[in-house]
């Protein structure tokens, strides 16, 4: 059997424009002529360990298709939050002879970057087997936490959502004529770079979010509450962006040390850190006439697609073409990565990175652009944010509701075929 | 000073079509001939009571104004939560005070049952002063609980929002290879019409949600956790829909009873009912492989405009055209109402209703709609719900920003301006 094949699988959290990517890399890989089937394996590297392998070439055949796969949120190919083992090559051999069995030549990986780790550790071994097969890693996370990459597929999309969401949290608070302060929870466990996005509500005359922090700053309680006194003397409703993964100096979540709580049947409420500092602004200032209120919007920042950036989904697709070209290219144990070209106008160029440089590195956000003692960002943040959210997207709905792509998990193929 | 002016107000919670029903009221009544200057009152009737007055027939000049109305959230002229007192018409005395000043012949009150009972008892009072003044409710929330009208303007675009939401949850869900229970609240204190419409979610293929909770039946902790169970049997990601007013047998709030919680400040957590669920379910089966997780969308299903019902907004906007009508044939002492005529196609008619057939009263959902031991709505249910929630609407952006309208609430007349 030829070992032209492709496949291509994607890993970790739900991500706006994974999905983008993949219809660019399987467009991309069907109208060149070196590559033959172009299969997809369910639920990353977990699934093809089972030989969950479906064939693309197969069940993605219109324009139609591609345009409505960009635009479905989630992962079409199932993910899966599985880690190679260390020390064990037998992982690695079993996943060799699953490539071999069909055929692959092409292996692209889509994830953060923990995926991209996986990527190098296979592409390694398959060298030292004398395999040639062409491993390439395709970025994506909300997060914006990967290496090298100016930014990563997904985040303009979450973060327009959130900076949208906190426009609209903005305008229903303002309905009131009583005081408020609002704290909204966001995405982000050791990275802050979608909580600071919600700086981007601040025009069309908004003033907030009032306070910004990040979970790279260790978070001081009293300071806080100081902090929201101070902007409640000036503004009848403060808006306050958190990370989820903010931590006290000690390294404490503050979800956690905040929220030990117990319900009456003895179980252990797990509640978010907007929540804990609700308690906490209820704690300090409950006497006063405020209404104080926490809002998560949970899932709802990684698979809305509504208020995707046109922006984010047009580089989700050229990042999963580039992967595809890359290797075509002869090119291998690379990740494909955005370099900004320039804010005004702005451009970028795909480039590629060793995998080596973006596996288990994670970017934080600068701490020179976190300012007002923790709890704002900075005008560079505003212009390196601002051309990612741009340009709106058509979602087509059916019915009203979004009309999904979904990808038949259920027809598996076995080498040879599709 | 004539008699033929008009004054508007809003009042109660945000909802996304209350602000096209202003748009619709103010176009029709700029366009008569009748009508003087369209005054607005900030913050409903306290901020009337301040001669917190605006001029809309200075604010609201072009067409593209009113066409940016339609599309913005929240409040535009701003609520309060003010009752009128019981037993002294001092403050009746002080609001037809204002209503002299400004030459006020036409009273518009946008609002819930507690705003009809509010207009009712202003419009009595009006009439024993031997004062001519026309006075129409205009029906607005979410929560669809409004007498006598099919349904109220914002409801179709919330129920938009929370389908919608449904069925990203669940796309999100299916990523993961592990099962999955995910508890989702909704607004609607004691009516389940919005809950009931995540119903609409079970569309293109997908399940769920597979157990839907509304207030209007008592919440059994034991059959739910046994319903859990059984869906989990069946369904690799099971999604519960449950009403933030949930109830247990002896009519304390699921919320509150379960999640009595005191966070290490001993300040008590205010979790909301998923989050009280989530701790259940934790509790009874937190040794399965079952990821638990709850989310609240909160004041996003709203507040967010880009999912609004095309419907709805037209609603929104005939409804407060059809007032203004109404007041101009004569009439006085009314709601607008809707009346639907038919399904296929779905078609409406405006009417009236007296304001004290709506007043203080609450529909709450059909139990003959409710069905499955109280865990899932009937077909009448969807053929009721479905025709409200369709078609799109066009929300303009600015820099990647929704674009909203805004009154300057600053901008204060006095009586003979404007």
């Amino acid at each position: 059997m030829s070992s032209n094949n492709m496949i291509i699988a994607q890993s970790g959290g739900p991500s706006p424009a994974i999905n983008a990517s993949l219809a660019g890399a399987v467009a991309r890989a069907m109208a060149s002529e070196e590559i033959g089937v172009v299969y997809g394996a369910l639920h990353g590297l977990q699934g093809l360990l089972n030989r969950q392998i479906i064939s693309l070439s197969q069940q993605m055949k219109t324009a139609k298709d591609f345009e409505l796969l960009v635009h479905t949120p989630a992962m079409a190919l199932g993910s899966c939050r599985y880690k190679l083992p260390h020390g064990d090559d037998a992982v690695m051999e079993k996943v060799l002879a699953v490539l071999r069995d069909y055929g692959i030549g092409y292996f692209f990986y889509c994830g953060g970057n923990d995926s991209m780790d996986t990527v190098a550790r296979l592409s390694a071994y398959f060298r030292s087997k004398g395999e040639d097969i062409k491993c390439i890693g395709i970025p994506k996370t909300v997060d914006n936490d990967l290496a090298v990459t100016d930014h990563t597929p997904g985040f303009g999309s979450a973060a327009r959502f959130v900076a949208a969401s906190f426009s609209e949290i903005m305008i229903d608070s303002s309905a009131y004529p009583s005081p408020s302060v609002t704290i909204v929870e966001v995405m982000g466990r050791n990275a802050g770079w979608l909580t600071a996005s919600s700086v981007l509500a601040r025009a069309h005359g908004f003033t907030g979010p009032h306070l910004i922090y990040l979970p790279e700053v260790p978070f001081d309680p009293k300071a806080f509450l100081a902090k929201v006194g101070e902007k409640m003397e000036k503004e009848p409703n403060v808006l306050v962006a958190v990370s989820e993964g903010l931590r006290l100096a000690n390294g404490n979540y503050v979800a956690q040390a905040e929220s030990g709580a117990i319900d009456m049947f003895g179980h252990r409420a797990l509640g978010g850190v907007a929540s804990a500092l609700e308690a906490l602004v209820r704690g300090a200032y409950g006497d006063r006439d405020w209404k104080i209120r926490s809002v998560e919007p949970s899932v709802l920042q990684r698979v809305d697609l509504h208020l995707a950036s046109g922006t984010d989904l047009k580089e989700g697709q050229d990042v999963g073409r580039c992967a595809v070209d890359a290797a075509l290219e002869g090119k291998t144990d690379l990740m494909v990565s955005i370099k900004r070209v320039s804010n005004h106008p702005y451009l970028v160029r795909y480039e590629t990175a060793p995998l080596m440089d973006v596996a288990n590195h994670e970017r934080t956000v600068p701490l020179e652009w976190i300012c007002d003692e923790g709890t704002n960002v900075t005008q560079d943040m505003v212009e390196y944010l601002r051309p990612l959210f741009r340009g709106e997207t058509q979602v087509e709905y059916e019915d009203g509701l979004p009309h999904f792509f979904k990808l038949n998990r259920t027809m598996l193929v076995a080498p040879g075929e599709g």
